[in-house]
């Protein structure tokens, strides 16, 4: 199977798309940039959804559910977010269907059936729920509102890729209201906490929290901050983003609070993301020339043990040991599969669960069985060790744990490695080249930022947080300027 | 609180409104037909979801994803789907919003945005799904394909009511393939018993199983199984269907599959689904005029500990003996809260989680502290008794098992006592006046059904699975039946 994935230095690209439909995550559906999540993929998404339901749980929120349709009036009342997503809008104009006279069998949509005033199909919901906090909002003591959803969501893409961008993808959204500025900001900052934890110790992958430039913020925010993570091709990719949004909403819904002095205030707001884009971020971090790689704590199968026999009575003893370890790897919380599948070999079934990204293969022989132990593949180093079966169910509990370290240490030297600091133009054009993080000096201008990003394609990733001052001049200006920030061509 | 809801005797639908809205469970949103579910309704079908997703797990069923779109062109494959749909389908014309030159800050739908084949926002994923199961079958070795979706729909509704009839709702859909007739016949029939075994279990609402007429058969296909419930009022609501699709969906998506022989067949098919349409049905089999009654199992807080005192020393022993309790309940796996809130009184305290259906509420006062025992109020039958410290944590266990079991039996007794076996048509139309299942028998022909819903409004709920033998007439045509079917009103 490994063969028929193209290598990732001959073309990336096209091994992220053949790993993505070879290692069953995801395919192409019949509806133009929409995909379909295949179960496997889908399990892993669901671990994901777990992971962070409960994350969003522990710090106050709760979940709930608001209209897929947004009418196009609501979208225009926020003028920034309109601007912002009115181009990449799915729009219902239409609420039936009726049998086409000119074309037996076949189905036209009902002129009749118009609407007065077109429905979006959410391409995210700030205005539908800020709508709805209106009726919710009267005074302090409603506030915080502290609330998320899971949900899908349409953003009309032209050029998609699975997982990085479809146009409807599922994610989630929270959206809180609070009586303060400060207070919204410390939910801002708190959720971008959530995440960067989530991306390092769930995915594996170390990011840079920072702040977005005015030319990268969320449409309708007054502040949008981000975790930035960098993909083996060196390219970056935004993670997950957590918006300030002042009063904008507020004013745009008129959501106002009676505070506990009296005073009519608007209500502070911020929203925050994730998406299943999450699911090329871990695919593209950890994979490899033989499939996906997973960190054990978000793999649906954390071992599997294949039998490799002959006879039958090989088989037996091979099915009794196995079933043995099955129980002492449950009995810790290890999720394994026994695959006693006769329909495939052995040889098959390595490259499959290779392919999959299963964090450790355990073969057992007659020959293992006379030894009292297994042969262990880990699929993060694809090293192969005899182990005893004394003791295995400790030996996998700690090697799932160090799995999930070095996938985590190794993407985070590479980053490390290929991160570069950069003076002059040249040594710019010549770093973003290589690929990797590229901090630089920016004179802090829309204009320069938005002419760098013509010349060579970069952009400004993130200006990170508690940033250290440093004097120095813009790689392209000249100009004065008191920090560097992270360039990178992004997904 | 309990004095803002409308009685049930007085006027049945508006206390279900008032309950809803009350209860904080959902309301109605600025889009025409389409829900907000508020938090607290939203925690009590994150429940329900847990446990079937659980259920379909257990039975052998993965999660997948597909699009929200469904091109018109895939809904007139199936000629009976696409006449069951086309009249209420949300259709997605454009994909782009432009200003609009004639009123500034306002955005119009841009005429250059129209697809060619129109999309319908899925009003079930029948089509898509079959369309994506082409690529996936093509040997009985792919068979059975055992997948589930938890999505939103659209149906376009003119008269809706919250979570009863929504245009848009959540629900799950499974959608299965197999290699012979009586396998998917298994198939349809073991997710009906999940979805009865979870009605009785998990919302204590008893149900009859059962097939439905030709009439109230699902669009597209075979035959339609379905379970249905009585509520308060005497009207059935219809709680899930599975459905036996026969070869419909593989011939209209050309899906075949070559069998162990050799052999090329179309594959044989099942759909079933159950949607927040339980959440109607859940509250209208248990809640009374004081509010929503829950059953345990799907009480988001199980127990509230409410205090109640005049001095802050008071309060502090209170406080010391409700942690206590709080901590001896959790470890037992009862969900808890303590409402220590300085901000209402114990009384409306009371009335808020009598309304919120919370099965056990606990009072602690000075006087409680000095017997040692604490004030026990159950929800479902409003009894209050002094209940001792001691054991009290297993005493609670054991009664919200009670509480379970025993909303159960007032169900099930409600519809032993309302059920109607009658004969002529005189009797039929006043059992139906008067609330319940009616049992009479019936020709089998749809005229005769049609002109018993013209007449009557009743609709064949079901023709019960393994129902008697007997020999009678019909209640309208006077033509010859083998056996009685379950009329009644229906939500």
């Amino acid at each position: 199977m490994a063969k028929e994935l193209a290598s990732r230095s001959e073309d990336y690209a096209q091994w992220y798309q053949d790993l993505v439909i070879k290692a069953d995550l995801a395919e192409h559906s019949a509806v133009k940039g929409c995909m379909v999540i295949k179960p496997y993929g889908y399990s892993i998404w669901e671990k994901m959804q777990a992971a962070l339901d409960k994350m969003f749980k522990d710090t106050g929120h709760s979940n709930a559910y608001f209209p897929l349709f947004i009418p196009k009036s609501f979208l225009e009342l926020e003028e920034g977010h309109a601007e912002g997503f009115a181009k990449e809008c799915a729009v219902v104009t239409h609420y039936r269907l009726k049998a086409d006279p000119s074309r037996p069998g076949k189905l036209m949509v009902d002129p009749d059936s118009k609407l007065t005033d077109e429905l979006i199909v959410r391409p995210t919901s700030e205005t539908i729920i800020w709508n709805t906090y209106k009726g919710w909002i009267q005074s302090y003591r409603d506030l915080p509102l502290l609330i998320n959803q899971w949900a899908n969501v349409v953003r009309w893409e032209m050029r998609t890729r699975l997982f990085l961008r479809t146009t409807e993808f599922l994610w989630q959204e929270g959206h809180t209201a609070h009586a303060t500025r400060e207070e919204a900001i410390i939910e801002t900052e708190k959720m971008l906490d959530v995440y960067a934890d989530f991306a390092e110790n769930w995915l594996a992958v170390p990011v840079i929290k920072g702040i977005k430039t005015a030319n990268e913020r969320f449409a309708g925010a007054v502040e949008t901050y981000c975790i930035e993570a960098l993909m083996q091709d060196g390219k970056a990719l935004q993670a997950g983003t957590s918006h300030f949004l002042g009063q904008n909403f507020a004013k745009a819904f008129d959501v106002k609070f009676t505070s506990k002095e009296g005073k009519l205030d608007y209500v502070w707001a911020t929203s925050w993301g994730v998406s299943t884009r999450l699911m090329g971020a871990l695919i593209m971090s950890h994979s490899d020339d033989n499939g996906l790689v997973l960190p054990p704590k978000l793999a649906p199968i954390q071992v599997v043990i294949v039998p490799i026999f002959k006879t039958e009575e090989e088989h037996q003893a091979i099915i009794a040991r196995a079933e043995e370890l099955v129980k002492s790897f449950r009995a810790k919380g290890v999720s394994v599969k026994f695959d006693d599948r006769d329909t495939h070999r052995p040889g098959w079934k390595f490259a499959e669960y290779e392919m999959r990204g299963v964090p450790i293969r355990l073969g057992i022989g007659p020959k293992d069985l006379e030894k009292g132990a297994v042969e262990l593949a880990r699929r993060d180093t694809m090293e192969k060790n005899s182990v005893p079966f004394d003791g295995l169910e400790d030996r996998i509990v700690q090697l799932l744990d160090e799995i999930q370290q070095n996938l985590y240490t190794r993407a985070l030297a590479r980053r490390t490695d290929t991160a570069h600091h950069v003076t002059t133009w040249a040594e710019f054009e010549a770093a973003l080249d290589k690929g990797g993080f590229v901090y630089a000096h920016w004179d802090g201008t829309s204009e320069t930022e938005q002419r760098i990003k013509e010349k060579t394609k970069a952009t400004i990733r993130c200006i990170p947080l508690h940033n250290p001052k440093e004097d120095g001049v813009c790689i392209l200006s000249g100009k004065p300027s008191t920090q560097r920030v992270v360039f990178a061509r992004a997904y």
